[in-house]
C-alpha cells in the first residue's frame, strides 16, 4: 500500500529509483582511464608555478621579476598588474565590486599579502622544474606586519587590520567603525529574554573550533589556452564549470561566452573547488605566451592557499523547563573569514537551532577577517561548528534533566510548520522520523560496556540548495538515451541523474548514457554543492524526460494515425488506447523515428523552488585512552532523512563520508600556526586526516520522507552527515570520562589536559 | 522592394544572411590549432596497419599470421574472422544484409580479394613502423584470377564474375542470370519511340569516363578505444559521425549507443568520407589489446582502397525538331560499382535530362561490378558522368541547328511544373534564371580570339538531399548563444548554421558559438553530403531559434507581468506591446534569466521535405596546344542557383571548388590500371589533380531563386558545380579545334590522338 508521502507524490512504485545499478563512470574510474585535470597534455604546453608569500601579513614594497624573466626557460612572469581586469574598472561596477576585488587580490596579491601562501607572482616556463627554479629568482621586498589568527585576536582592541579601511556592517548599516569584523547580523524569533525567564535550567557555554581543510585528494589544477581569436579554453577539475567560467571571465574582463570551461573528472571538492585560484593565471600566462599553460598545485600549496573551512568561536545558551521543553535559545557565532570577507555565520545561524521548535530565539552572527587563507565552503559550511556548540549544550541539558537524548529531542523536534529563527517555516521534513528510527537502532539499543567507554548522540540540519540546472538528451535508434548535463559528478551524480531520467521514461538506468558537458555544450548549471545536484539537476533531467515523452507520444500517434491523446505511455510502453493491440516499446518506437519526422531530443532548464531541508542524527561510541588522551571510535551510526534515496549506495557513501570527515574534524584535524602566522603542518603527514584504520564501518540508516517540492521527493544528502559528528563525539567522550570538551579538535593533548584538570 | 520570392517567403530583408562574417573556426584552422584525426595521441596508444591485396582479383587460399604475431612489438593481428559480426548473423538480417556483408568484406576481405589494395589483415603494434614491418611477416597464399576493369569487360560474354552467385536484378525482379551487373532499372516518361519520330535531328553518342578520386588532402584515419565496460569510442575525420557510428556498431555487433564517434576536423571528403574503412579494425584491435589503437592511411592506400567515384559508359540519344524543341531523349547509363555493389546510375539518371522539359524519355541504368575499389560518392555522384554525355549531345544539336547554346537551353528549360523522367515534378527552380544570367555575363559577351581557342558551355542539375539533423543551443548570460550541432564542417557550415540561428533571433553571427558535437552530445544527424547541411541542419538551427525565441518571450512576459501575446520580438528586441517604453534587447533579457525561472535552452530535430533542386551552368574558354594536345583553361565562369546564399563567400568557394574538380576530371584525372588490374598511379605525383597553376580564377555568379521548401530559401550548393565542367570543356575543345571527344579524361594524348584522326 502506498504511504502518505507516496500518495501526495502520486507515485506508488518506482522501478529504477531506489535500486543500485552500476555507475556509468565506474569502469573508467577503477581502470584509471578517467581523465583528471592533471592528465591534460597539449602540444606546445608550458608549465606555470606561483610564488607565494612567506609571511602571514605584510606589505609588498617591491617585486623584481627581471632575473626570472631573463631565465632562458621562462616564457612569462606576471603579477596582479597583468590581470586584464583593472582596479578602476572594478570600482565602476557598484554591486558585486567588493567580491570581484577580493577574487582578484586572492588570485594575485595587490599591495599586501594577507596569509602565508598568498599568491604574489606567477611564472610560465618550458617545464615545471624550470618554473619552480624561476620562482627563486624573483625578489619581493616585504614590510612584515603582525598577523591576527583567531576571531579573538582579530576583534581585540587595537588588533592589526587586514584592510585599513574595513568597517563593520551591522544589521545592514555601515557602522563606520574600523574593524576586522566585516558583518554582524541578527536573527530574532519571539522574545529571547522573556523566553529565558520561563526556563528552569539554563546552560551557556563557549566553543572554539580550529581551521580545517576539506582534504580532497586531487590538488587544484588548471590548464588554459588563450586562442588567437580571443576565445579562452580552461581545463580544470571543479565543482562548477559555469562558476569557473564566470569568475575567470570577470578577471579576464571577457564576456562569459568567450570562456569555455571543460570540466575534467574531480578528485574531491567538498566545497573547496568552487572559487578559482589558478585558472585566471594560466589564462593570462597563455595570452602572453600564445601557448597553453598548465598549472598544478603541490599539496603544500593546497593546504596553505586554498580554502580551508572557517575556524570559529560560538557562545551558545539554551533554557529548558523542568518538563523538558526548550523555551529559549541564544547564540553568538563568530567565523573566521580568512584573508578576505566570508559568509559562514550566515549558514551556521540558519542551522544551529533548527532541529528544535523554540519560541524565543536570538542569534548574532559575525564574519571576521584573520590572516589565514580565504575560508571556503566545506560540506554544510558553518553548520558543523554551530551544531558542535548547540548539541553539546543540549547534551548537558539532557544530563541535567536526566532525559534520554532522543526522547528529549523528540519532545522538542522541529517539524512541518515550525518556524526557523532565520525566517522560513518548515515544509514536510523528516527530523522526527530520524530521531524515532535512531532510538530503535540496534546500535542505540545495544549496551556499551567497558572502562572509559561512552556513547554520544547529536543531531544536525542543513537547508540544501536549488539554483540553476540544465540538461538535454537525444534518443538513439536503439532506444538508449544520450544525456548531456552540466553538473560535476563527485559522488555518483551521473548515475543518480540517469536513474531519474530512466524512471521518468520507464527505461533502465543502463539505457541512459550520461555525460558531464563543458560550458559550451549545455545550459548554465550551478556548482555541485549545497546538496543540490540530485535535487535540481535531477529535476532538469526529469523535465527532459517529460519533453521526450511528449514527443514520443506524438510520434506514436503519427504512426498509428490517431490523436496524441489516444496514446498512453506506461513503463516505457506506448499503447493505442483505441486499439490495445497496437503497442510499442520505447526502443521499438526509437527505431522508427525516421518514419515520423526525424530524431527526438529533449531539453530542460530549472531553477526550482521546493528545496527540502535535511536532518541527520549520529550515534557514536568511543573509548578514551586515559593515559594518552587518544579517542578511539568504536562504533558510529548515522540516521538521515534523504527525502528519497535515488541510488541508496551513493547515499550511504555520502552519509559515511560525511561522518568520517566529521570525526576527523572532531578528533585530529587542525591548521597549526606558528606565532608569526606561518602554517606549521602544510602536508598530509602533519595535517592528520582519519584513514580507514582510524574508523569503524559507519552504519547507515536511510529515512525517506519525500520532499514534496521535488518530483521524486529528493532532498539532497551530501552535507548534513558532517554536521552532528563532532558534537556526538564530544558527548560520547563526556559519557566515557566525565569531561566535557568545548574546543575542536579533541586531540589527545587536549583530552589529556582536560582529564588532568578534572582530576 | 521585395522580390516575388521574398514575398512568398514573407521575408523582405535579411540582417545576417547574405553577409560575409569571419568563420568561427577560422583562427584555429589558419594557426594549426584545429585538431584533425591524425592529431590524436592517447596514453598507451598502439598503431595499426593494414596488409592489402597485391592482386586485383584472387581467391585467398590461406593466411598465416603466426610470424607476425611472434614479433615482439606486435600486440594483435586480425583477419575478417575476428570481426564480431559473423557471417551467419548477417544472413539472419534479411533486408540490409547484403549491404552489411559488403561493408564487412570491404573492411577485411573474406575468401576473395576484389581489387588491388583490398584489406586482408590488420596489425596493431607499439609503433607504426613496427606495424608496417609486421605486415611483411604475414604470408597470404592467393589463387590469382582474371580481373575485369571496365563495364565493357565486366559485361562481356564469359567475363570472370566477382561474386559467383551474383545475379542481375532487373526492373525489380531477380533475373536469375549470373552476371557482374547487379541492377538494371528503367525510367520512362511518355513514349520515347513516338517522340523520336517527331524529331528532325537525332544525335546519338557513346561516352566513357575513367575512374577518378575525390582527392581530399587528409588521408582516412581512425583511432578507437574499446573500453573495459564495452563502450567503444572512435575518433576520426568523417563526413558523418552518426554514419560511422552506425556502420561501426553494425560490424562490431553492438547497439549504436554503445559506440561514440568523436568527429575531428576534416581535411576534405567530397563524398569519399562516409563509409568506414579503418574504424572497425581499430576498434577490434583495441578490444584485443585493451589499448587505444590509431590507424592512418598512406596516400597510396587512400588511392588504392578508398572510394574513387565510378567510371562509366553512357549512351545518349536526343531528338529535336528543326524549331529547336527537344522532343525525345534516351540514355543507357552503366556505372562501375567497383568490388561491391554500387548505386550511381540511379542518381545519374535522375540528373541526366533534368535541365530540360522533354515529353518522351527513356533511361536505362546499370550498376556493374568491376575489380576496382568500391566506388563512392563524389560531389553529385553520377551526375557529372551523365551531364558529360547529355551536354555534349546538346552541343552537337545546337551546332546542327545553328542555335546559341543558351537560347536553345532557354527554349527547352525545365521549370516549375516540369516532370522529371524519374518521377518528381519540379517545384520552383532557378534553371531558367541561371541561363538568362549566363547569357548576360561579361564572360559570355566577351569575344574569344586566337588560334585553337574555343568556348564551351554546359548545364547541370543536382537534386540535393534533406535527411535528418538535430541541434541544441543554450543562452549565455551575456546574450551569446552556444550552438551544438552534429554536421561535420567541411566548407564553412559552422558559419552558415550560426548565421541562420542569428537571423532567426535577430542577433549577429558572432553572437553564436557553434560546435560540431560528438554522437553522444546531439541528436542523430546525417552526413555532410548531398548538399544537405546548410539546408537541413540550417532548418534545425532555425527551429532551435524559434524554440529559444518563444521561451525568451515568455520570460519577458513574466518580468513585465503581462501575457506572452503582449510581447513582441523584432530584430532581437523584446517590447511590451501594452507599454512600448518597456523594451529589452535579447542580451539584456539573457542577463536576467535567473529572475525568471533559470537558463534557456532550445532544441530541434528535423527530417525536412522541401528539398530544392539546384542548377548550374558553366562557361569555359580553352586553348589547345595542337602539338602536345594539352588543354589550357583560359577562363571559367559558373552561374548557379543557390536558393539563398547564406554566406556568399563559402557559396562561391563551393562553386569554384566544384568547377576546379570538374576541370581536373575533364582533363587529367584517371586511375591508370595495368593489365593485371593493379593501380599504376597510386600517388599524387602520378594521379594528376589540377593545382592553382592549372586554373584561372573561376568567376562565380550567384543566382538566388529561394527554395520555397526552406525557411530561408536554401537549396544547397556543394554538388551541382562539378556537374557541367567536363561537358563544357569538351564543348570548348570542339569549338577550339573542331574535334569532339567522348571519353574522359581529355588528356593531352587523347586530344592529340583525336586531332591526328581528324587530320
Amino acid at each position: 500500500m502506498a504511504t502518505q508521502e507516496e500518495d501526495y507524490l502520486g507515485i506508488t512504485d518506482y522501478k529504477v529509483i531506489g535500486t543500485r545499478p552500476i555507475r556509468h563512470d565506474g569502469v573508467d574510474k577503477v581502470t584509471g582511464r578517467a581523465k583528471y585535470g592533471a592528465d591534460i597534455d597539449l602540444a606546445g604546453m608550458l608549465h606555470g608555478k606561483v610564488l607565494r608569500s612567506p609571511h602571514a601579513h605584510a606589505r609588498i614594497k617591491s617585486i623584481d621579476i627581471s632575473k626570472a624573466e631573463a631565465h632562458p626557460g621562462v616564457r612569462s612572469v606576471i603579477t596582479v598588474k597583468d590581470l586584464p581586469l583593472q582596479e578602476d574598472q572594478i570600482k565602476d561596477l557598484g554591486e558585486g565590486a567588493a567580491n570581484l576585488m577580493d577574487l582578484r587580490c586572492n588570485v594575485l596579491a595587490e599591495g599586501k599579502v594577507l596569509y602565508h601562501g598568498h599568491a604574489v607572482v606567477a611564472v610560465a616556463a618550458t617545464d615545471a622544474n624550470v618554473a619552480e627554479e624561476a620562482l627563486d629568482l624573483i625578489d619581493v621586498e616585504y614590510e612584515v606586519l603582525s598577523p591576527v589568527l583567531t576571531v579573538h585576536d582579530a576583534t581585540a582592541e587595537g588588533a592589526p587590520l587586514l584592510f585599513e579601511n574595513q568597517t563593520t556592517k551591522s544589521l545592514g548599516e555601515d557602522t563606520g567603525k574600523k574593524s576586522n569584523v566585516t558583518t554582524h547580523f541578527q536573527h530574532k524569533l519571539g522574545d529571547v529574554e522573556a523566553g529565558f525567564e520561563k526556563a528552569d535550567i539554563v546552560v551557556e557555554r563557549e566553543f572554539d573550533t580550529a581551521t580545517v581543510h576539506q582534504g580532497y585528494i586531487e590538488p587544484q589544477n588548471a590548464t588554459a589556452l588563450w586562442n588567437a581569436d580571443g576565445q579562452v579554453t580552461v581545463w580544470c577539475s571543479t565543482q562548477g564549470a559555469f562558476t569557473v567560467r564566470e569568475q575567470t571571465a570577470q578577471l579576464l574582463d571577457l564576456p562569459v561566452s568567450q570562456v569555455k570551461v571543460v570540466p575534467m573528472e574531480i578528485g574531491g571538492g567538498f566545497g573547496g573547488k568552487i572559487r578559482v585560484y589558478l585558472e585566471p593565471l594560466a589564462a593570462v600566462l597563455s595570452k602572453k605566451t600564445g601557448r597553453p599553460v598548465k598549472m598544478v598545485m603541490s599539496r603544500t600549496e593546497v593546504l596553505q592557499a586554498t580554502g580551508p573551512t572557517a575556524g570559529s568561536y560560538i557562545k551558545c545558551k539554551m533554557g529548558v523547563t523542568n518538563e523538558g521543553k526548550i523555551v529559549a535559545a541564544q547564540a553568538t557565532l563568530m567565523y573566521e573569514s580568512g584573508g578576505f570577507p566570508g559568509n559562514w555565520a550566515a549558514p551556521g545561524s540558519m542551522c544551529i537551532f533548527s532541529p528544535y521548535n523554540i519560541a524565543d530565539v536570538q542569534i548574532d552572527g559575525y564574519e571576521v577577517l584573520v590572516n589565514k587563507p580565504q575560508t571556503m565552503a566545506y560540506r554544510a559550511p558553518g553548520a558543523t561548528n554551530a551544531a558542535f556548540a548547540s548539541e553539546t549544550v543540549i547534551d548537558e541539558i539532557c544530563e541535567a534533566l536526566g532525559a534520554d537524548p532522543f526522547e528529549f529531542r523528540l519532545q522538542n523536534t522541529s517539524k512541518e510548520g515550525t518556524r526557523r529563527a532565520d525566517g522560513p517555516t518548515f515544509p514536510r521534513i523528516g527530523n522526527e522520523e530520524c530521531l524515532q528510527l535512531a532510538r530503535e537502532t540496534d546500535h542505540y539499543k545495544s549496551k556499551l560496556e567497558g572502562k572509559a567507554r561512552g556513547r554520544g548522540v547529536a543531531s544536525g540540519f542543513w537547508f540544501n540548495a536549488g539554483l540553476k540546472s540544465s540538461a538535454s538528451a537525444s534518443v538513439n535508434a536503439d532506444g538508449k538515451i544520450s544525456l548531456v548535463e552540466g553538473s560535476t559528478d563527485i559522488g555518483g551524480s551521473r548515475a543518480a541523474l540517469a536513474m531519474q531520467l530512466a524512471e521518468t521514461l520507464g527505461l533502465k538506468s543502463e539505457d541512459i548514457k550520461p555525460q558531464v558537458a563543458d560550458t559550451d555544450s549545455v545550459g548554465e548549471t550551478d556548482v555541485t554543492g549545497g546538496s543540490r545536484t540530485t535535487f535540481a539537476t535531477g529535476w532538469a533531467v526529469h523535465k527532459v524526460g517529460l519533453d521526450i515523452k511528449a514527443q514520443m507520444i506524438e510520434r506514436a500517434a503519427k504512426l498509428w494515425e490517431v490523436a496524441a491523446e489516444e496514446v498512453s505511455y506506461v513503463d516505457g510502453v506506448l499503447t493505442n488506447s483505441a486499439d490495445a493491440s497496437k503497442q510499442m516499446t520505447f526502443a521499438e518506437l526509437a527505431g522508427k523515428l525516421g518514419e515520423t519526422g526525424g530524431p527526438v531530443m529533449g531539453r530542460a532548464t530549472v531553477q526550482p523552488p521546493g528545496v527540502g531541508g535535511a536532518f541527520s542524527t549520529v550515534i557514536v561510541d568511543v573509548e578514551v585512552d586515559t593515559e594518552t588522551g587518544k579517542v578511539e571510535i568504536l562504533r558510529a551510526s548515522i540516521i538521515q532523512d534523504v527525502g528519497k534515496a535515488i541510488h541508496p549506495s551513493y547515499v550511504e557513501g555520502q552519509m559515511q563520508g560525511g561522518v568520517a570527515q566529521g570525526i576527523g574534524w572532531a578528533l585530529n584535524e587542525e591548521y597549526v600556526y606558528r606565532e608569526d602566522g606561518t602554517l606549521a603542518n602544510g602536508s598530509l603527514l602533519d595535517y592528520r586526516m582519519p584513514t580507514c584504520l582510524d574508523l569503524p564501518m559507519i552504519e547507515t540508516h536511510i529515512v525517506e520522507v519525500p520532499n514534496p517540492g521535488h518530483p521524486y521527493g529528493v532532498r539532497g544528502v551530501g552535507e548534513v552527515p558532517i554536521v552532528p559528528p563532532p558534537a556526538a563525539v564530544a558527548n560520547a567522550i563526556y559519557d566515557a570520562i566525565g569531561v566535557r570538551l568545548f574546543d575542536l579538535p579533541m586531540s589527545p593533548g587536549r583530552v589529556l589536559e582536560a582529564l588532568l584538570k578534572k582530576d
